[in-house]
């Protein structure tokens, strides 16, 4: 169902339902690639995040916050005040303005993303190239067009709001190195909002302008890399891998090491995480794969993306394993003269390198959505959305038989206990069938039922989003229940 | 010690220990306003943005989230683009640029904040106020200062990071109506960053110029907040309160609404759950007070802040509650052209009033180690922080007795089991009475020892920060235990 009707269909139910809305703002007409994250999305992308934050709590890795708005001298250094641009042209005659290489690849299928100005130019020398809006041949020369929002702080200090979470989370080493008394490796991460100022963003939460990024960072000497011992732990996992030119193939992460598939165990541990990562996410093997970068950045030693195979858009990024070496601290020693380097064993002073995690709540968001929308049930025009049970936004919905009092006084007790523990929703209006529905269309995995019998028995009917299957249950014992079966 | 040397004291202090570093980024100099939080210090922030979560979910408010970034016309719409402004003078022979309000307050005793231009003018006429910077005279005329950060997205769209999270709460409304299947009262909040572009702030995260707003929205008809059911589950609440131009009392939130201190049942409800949630971040009720605005915004029916007596800078605003009416919506309606209206039981149209419920996370938590830090002990240079259990950045630290195998091993099992739960620490190197110091001085509760008859008897000892009391714990009853304890 990789068709525009698939993706109208799924974002209009997720907007519907309470997920997420936009463009926002919606009554002031929508700015393309902002959106508002709804009652049940705001919760699915908290469990996302929680999850991330447990799983790289597991392995020591500590959560820092860094500012979002950097000044200029960050960016000179990074690099992204130069370099992080896209190609634009524009219609001479309508005046609209497009991104060169997509209009180019749309119009000529040819896939020319990342090559340089003057060569995207020359497709529109053959003046081949229409605008999309009036229809006219296009040939205006290709310019970059700065990424970043630019802003100005206290009367004129020139800042931007940041392009990635990585810079920012490199500059404070130094605080970093002293809080973990001087010994590497390390891990750091951080989840926060990031901004590109792409030209007409048309994917939903997969082109945000502004988005979220959750992005770990493991600082550690070169020769630490060979022997990192915990790859020992992630070391059978078996993935499929796509070199760069290369074919698909499923392979061990012990196996894809001796093959020289992948460089090293520290590497090889970090994309052995990110896989568990998604895995925890509820992702199926069959829909995920990780692929080599083929361009590489000049100072990264390997890079591989997690895809996602989505219903919607197909094979889609949403995580980046990168070494990134020693570039980025060495860059920032050499800018800001703050020499960023550790001691090692041997009491020599070096410089560490990074590998980096780097993921996109929104898209890992809109990737689950997306697989539980295609596998939902529709009967009838009744859909159930079959949320892993640790991603699900509602983890049970209580429902008195009857709008009596005796049955809410139940109801709102039990609300009250398991509201500490779970996200749980009281629901009264309506027949038990059509709440049961209300429930299955948000993905809630359990419905609780307080009945005339349970006032005399003290137990509860639960029944179960996916089997159906109804069981009672000791009010006393709810919390527990829940617990072991979400 | 309400000092600057205090100030210095605590501020170095949090940033040697991993909790707040800056102003950021410190390599290239820092910029006035903006942090960076250590692993702890984000590790605070996370419990109290956490119990924040809970107890407005416990009330059934729902989070949503919404762009930083917004259009122009919505900061028409909220009156933020002609209004959200600082008045600045200039000195004529250095060009410093000063806040006329706070340097005539300085220099000449007088409370003159929230005065127009015209009035503040009268103080720079007379000649009496000097330029702090080079001593002269300052003569200037007084100027506005829009605090909000502009930035442009697209090739032209004039947008600007958000100066509070309530404005883009509002927008979604329709949106939320539908998710509440039309029925009043409902809550939503949202937690997020906001900006102000102050010239020169200098109370560290008390005047950040990117801070972070945690901020609930009561959505109810006028009629609704009479009888405001949920009020009995606080009326008997006592609290410190000071009217405008009034005494402070201690008074039950009965009393307060018997004695028309407060309006209605809902808005004192609102300030009831205000109350207990800072009695949750641990605050005693002697530094805890609610004080009602002087100035009352135009369209707001009532306003009290709740304020915090911090060692390092007296009493201080954390928290604000505001009947901003239908104000909002109504101007939302208009300036947008959609009816941003529900039905009322009678089947009426009309336009709901919002309850405001506005606190800083950066503010409390910086009010929490203001706290903790003034009631330390320190013993030979040895510092003890008494941060409340549930705030603690980490829950417990793990010492094998030794850097024998067999210990680690132990000792790593523990980790592994506990980290699923709680936030916890292995530390191996030094003393075991160094390792209680490190961890006394970042309010660590208790400290788990595994020595050798750990091995034959499976506990361990448990050592309590405060009571500094050793009991033996079966290593399988631990996680238990500290669900309990904590």
């Amino acid at each position: 169902m990789k068709n525009d009707n698939a993706r109208e269909e799924l974002i209009s139910y997720i907007s519907e339902k309470g997920f997420v809305y936009g463009p926002s703002p919606e009554i002031y007409g929508g700015v393309s690639g902002f959106f508002d994250f709804g009652p049940l999305g705001k919760l699915l992308k908290n469990n996302i995040e929680n999850t991330i934050r447990k799983e790289f709590t597991k392995f020591q890795f500590y959560e820092i916050e860094c500012p979002i708005v950097m000044p200029k001298a960050v960016w000179e250094a990074s690099g992204h005040l130069s370099g992080f641009s896209d190609p634009l042209v524009s219609c001479q005659k309508c005046k609209s303005i497009f991104r060169a290489d997509n209009l180019i690849s749309e119009q000529s299928g040819d896939e020319v993303e990342g090559q340089d100005n003057k060569n995207l130019e020359k497709y529109f020398d053959g003046s081949k190239i229409k605008c999309p809006t009036c229809g006219e041949k296009i040939s205006s020369k290709v310019s970059n067009h700065n990424l970043m929002l630019k802003t100005n702080v206290g009367i004129d200090t020139e800042m931007y709001n940041r392009p990635e979470t990585a810079t920012t989370s490199y500059l404070p080493f130094l605080n970093y190195l002293r809080f973990f008394r001087d010994k590497l490796p390390f891990g750091i991460f951080q989840i926060g909002n990031a901004y590109r100022n792409e030209i007409s963003p048309r994917q939903h939460l997969l082109r945000g302008r502004e988005f979220t990024q959750a992005e770990a960072q493991l600082f550690l000497f070169e020769e630490q890399k060979k022997d990192f011992e915990k790859f020992s732990e992630v070391e059978n996992l078996k993935i499929s891998m796509i070199k760069a030119h290369g074919k698909e193939i499923k392979i061990s992460l012990k196996e894809a090491l001796e093959k020289n598939l992948l460089k090293n165990k520290a590497y090889a541990w970090a994309i052995g995480i990110t896989y568990s990562l998604f895995k925890e996410f509820g992702f199926e093997d069959s829909v995920l794969r990780f692929k080599q970068h083929e361009k590489m950045a000049f100072y990264a030693d390997d890079a591989w993306d997690l895809e996602i195979n989505l219903n919607s858009f197909g094979w889609t990024e949403c995580c980046g394993v990168h070494d990134r070496t020693d570039y980025d601290l060495k860059v920032h020693s050499e800018k800001s003269g703050k020499k960023l380097v550790a001691a090692k064993e041997n009491g020599e002073k070096g410089t560490p390198h990074i590998i980096e995690i780097a993921m996109g709540p929104n898209r890992i968001l809109f990737s689950i959505l997306d697989q539980c929308y295609n596998k939902k049930e529709t009967d009838e025009g009744k859909t159930k959305l079959h949320l892993p049970k640790n991603m699900a936004p509602i983890k049970a919905a209580i429902f008195p038989l009857m709008k009596k009092e005796e049955l809410q006084k139940v109801s709102n007790k039990i609300f009250e206990d398991l509201i500490s523990d779970f996200v749980v929703q009281l629901d009264e209006s309506g027949s038990i069938g059509k709440r049961y529905l209300r429930q299955d269309s948000i993905g809630t995995p359990y419905c609780i039922t307080v009945d005339y019998d349970s006032l005399k028995d003290g137990c509860v009917t639960v029944r179960d989003r996916d089997s159906e299957k109804q069981e009672r249950v000791k009010m006393e014992d709810l919390k527990n229940w829940l617990g072991k079966n979400i």
